[in-house]
């Protein structure tokens, strides 16, 4: 019986194990199959991590985590879990993608969530490279310059304002004349006097060299109209990686938004007892490295006390 | 008028600072008498903010961030904030103690929090020595060792058997024979095997030499007891800095629990449109740094978008 499994191996599950394992518990898993590390590794620079202070790039800024996290004790195995069931007892089980199982008196949860691709040429090629689904990561590398942001709901709305403060222009390409995002965020967008709007518009290809994004080719009622951008951001809809929790009916385990996102207090926790929820793939997670790694450690601690007083 | 007034200079302070001025708001002053880095800088040993491994202090460990945060724009201002005081059109007044005022229209609190002293000699003299005033951050540091516990209120039981999961004995020292934790918690400690109780005493000196403490005299019903203990953990209360959400009445201006922490959404939202409050003053704050760094980035994108509205 595991003290507590991780699930996932982003900054949130290597934090969660560095806490878990320091503060005593014996017995702690992280399930990653992949490198751990998490979706920041696809990041060419990243210069907001706090006490990190040369700019790297996600792979390197992750590099040395591992072996801080697991010096205490935390073993990792790699495997895909394919769900997290809960036991009458309130113990849970662990359910591997090998078809083996393991059981856990805790469970952290930290599978992320994965932005949707537009689906245009060279969107997957330059990704990282000037395709980006992250303003707050990236738009500072567009002060004073122009980018494009494709979507036309809240979030791209609200990222396009976002953006507008530190860029010369937005281009706000939406597929639609209509927009789906609260009325509101769409009086706030038209009032920003820097964003132009390109609508019944789809990108049709981002095209650029080794050095990056150099345009976008997006397909108006006028015609293709050339936008020449080194930044465009991506804010199509977002699936959250909560797969795991769902049972064999594809009922959720615990309570979640309509969008997916886990729901959580302060402590992690979920409406299941023993069960927290960390990172990108909880209720209002702002997606960033440093609140995703202060979120496991907050759910180790509450993990910590859980699994003493039930022991 | 300030776009965000960010007060209190600590890991949650500077990160606020960092993401608000990397997100575009061109006006934004931390507010901070000392230098910055906060409570952690008193620290000797850290070794568990992710993606710095090494152990260091907290000195050498936060002295990169003033530089990070503050390369994108962030001013800082040598002054005590005495005050924040909301006014009629939603706007804010920062009183200085140098008697002059700044407006805002939005704010970022993260003035910490200060654990209370027993008031035994010695005490002052080895902290961070030996003398700490949290299990998360030092009980590792006891591993396999015995420790000492000051206090009767549920934090000191609480962390009593969080210690008994990593040291070999705990003793806690309580000055009364009944305690004022919750009676499940008091349960929870008496059925730890290693915590050993040593009721109706007060803790009279703990000593010790350059290298650190090497144990405490306890006086106890049977006259004084020494406990060869080098950590002597005090848990005896926390003073929320709260006072400068404290109008000229002492009454808050957002809603605080009966502790003083100021309540906190996951956005770190108060109940005041535009004020945000993050690190160790909040609601469930684990005092960790990297949750409070967390904190700080999380109420700066808040802000940023709350800027962005009202402007």
């Amino acid at each position: 019986m595991l003290d507590v499994a991780i699930i996932g191996g982003g900054p949130a599950g290597l934090t969660a194990g560095l806490y878990a394992t320091r503060g005593g518990l014996k017995n702690v898993t992280m399930f990653e199959k992949g490198m751990p590390g998490g979706q920041i590794m696809n990041s060419s620079e990243i210069e907001n991590y706090p006490g990190v202070s040369q700019v790297m790039s996600g792979m390197d800024l992750m590099a040395s985590w591992p072996e801080q996290c697991q010096r205490f004790g935390l073993k990792h195995e790699m495997v895909n879990v394919e769900k997290v069931s809960r036991n009458k007892n309130g113990t849970f089980t662990i359910h591997k993608d090998d078809g083996s199982t393991e059981d856990a008196l805790s469970v952290i949860v930290g599978t992320g969530s994965t932005p949707k691709r537009a689906g245009f040429k060279g969107e997957a090629e330059f990704f990282g490279k000037g395709v980006s689904t992250c303003a707050t990561c990236d738009g500072f590398f567009y002060k004073n310059k122009e980018v494009t942001v494709i979507g036309g709901g809240d979030t791209a709305l609200e990222e396009a304002v976002y953006l507008a403060g530190i860029c010369s222009k937005v281009y706000l390409v939406h597929r639609r004349e209509e927009f789906r995002a609260a009325p509101s965020t769409v009086e706030r967008a038209k009032n920003t006097e820097n964003i132009e709007f390109v609508l019944n518009s789809k990108p049709d290809e981002v095209f650029g060299d080794m050095m990056g994004v150099q345009g976008i080719k997006v397909a108006t009622p006028e015609g293709i109209r050339q936008l020449d951008t080194t930044g465009v951001f991506i804010f199509v809809g977002n699936d959250v990686n909560n797969g795991v929790l769902k049972d064999e009916n594809g009922n959720f385990i615990c309570d979640v938004t309509e969008w997916g996102e886990v729901v959580v207090d302060l402590k992690m926790k979920t409406s299941v007892d023993g069960l927290f929820a960390t990172g990108d793939m909880r209720l209002d997670a702002p997606k960033q490295v440093v609140v995703a790694a202060g979120d496991g450690a907050t759910a180790a601690i509450g993990a910590i006390s859980y699994v003493m007083e039930h022991k």
